[in-house]
């Protein structure tokens, strides 16, 4: 089912990208690209991933001066050895951080990476979340990205898109690349 | 279905995002932030984009070095006023220059933006298209972007998204919106 949003064309929009598919971060990352274009300052908060290089994250070492990048998870994969007590903590600092510079408005178009994932696992309540999405200042656009997306959320945005899994190369044993997939 | 694929991990994958939700372009530019950040060599050609500004490739004029942005269409909105042999002619004209692109293998990733569609309008023949992406230098990797792929793409592809709309705000008379559509 498509709903309806209602909203003035200056107000910035609340986007869910979900799903069990390939491009929700990357997504993200492109429509950054193109709002950097037009000279917008950028925010990127990662919620789940931790301090690992990545290409998103050298790239945006190189253009600093208009878009922020902070890693603030512990990882989420088989050997991560972070107790759930940690990556709560990760994640309530990583919220705290978000909604101060929700606040600011320093940002026109913020990113919180994988944040569905954290809602999804309990981590961060969601109508703490939604709340403070309410609260922001209006012209900001917000894109929250990962599996899961709890209805809720979802309710609450203008857009939502859900990527699904038609093929991966995954399942036959490739090894998440360079480039591409980090 | 998922279905599977065997590559090397040195092969470059080829990559079809499709679907009728938001996020296919802003995906394939992600990846490209990725590719860049580890100091690929990217080369985007936007096969229905027209030369209209879009943030995308006002953002890769400022990295010009390693990223190539080319668009090669006419546009495809209701008030375009190209005739099918025009668009077919511009389609031909970027595909020549995208197969070049590939022949020679000077970028590490390349983009061809919107080539489902042009495939789904029978401006180029899929075969023609297929045949040239498996004669590719092997280390490159593509994607291709686009509503509606044909079966045969997705069949010679390596990973495959499908973005499903489930909530837009284009539904409620918001316009498209610069450094979010455009």
């Amino acid at each position: 089912m498509i709903e309806k949003s209602e909203k003035d064309s200056r107000e910035g929009l609340l986007i869910n990208i979900t799903g069990n598919g390939k491009g929700k971060t990357t997504s993200a990352l492109g429509t950054c690209m193109r709002a950097l274009g037009w000279g917008w300052q950028v925010s990127i908060i990662q919620f789940i991933k931790n301090k690992q290089e990545n290409g998103e994250k050298r790239f945006a070492a190189t253009i600093a001066e208009n878009l922020e990048m902070v890693q603030c998870g512990l990882g989420l994969t088989h050997n991560s050895r972070a107790s759930d007590a940690q990556h709560i903590e990760a994640a309530r600092n990583a919220w705290e951080k978000a909604k101060s510079h929700l606040r600011a408005g320093k940002a026109d178009l913020m990113v919180f990476d994988e944040l569905n994932i954290v809602l999804k696992l309990g981590w961060l309540d969601v109508d703490d979340v939604i709340n403070a999405l309410r609260k922001r200042p209006k012209r900001v656009h917000v894109i929250i990205t990962g599996r899961n997306a709890p209805d809720k959320l979802i309710a609450a945005s203008d857009l939502v898109s859900e990527i699904k899994e038609i093929k991966h190369p995954y399942k036959s044993g490739i090894k998440a690349r360079k480039g591409i997939e980090y």
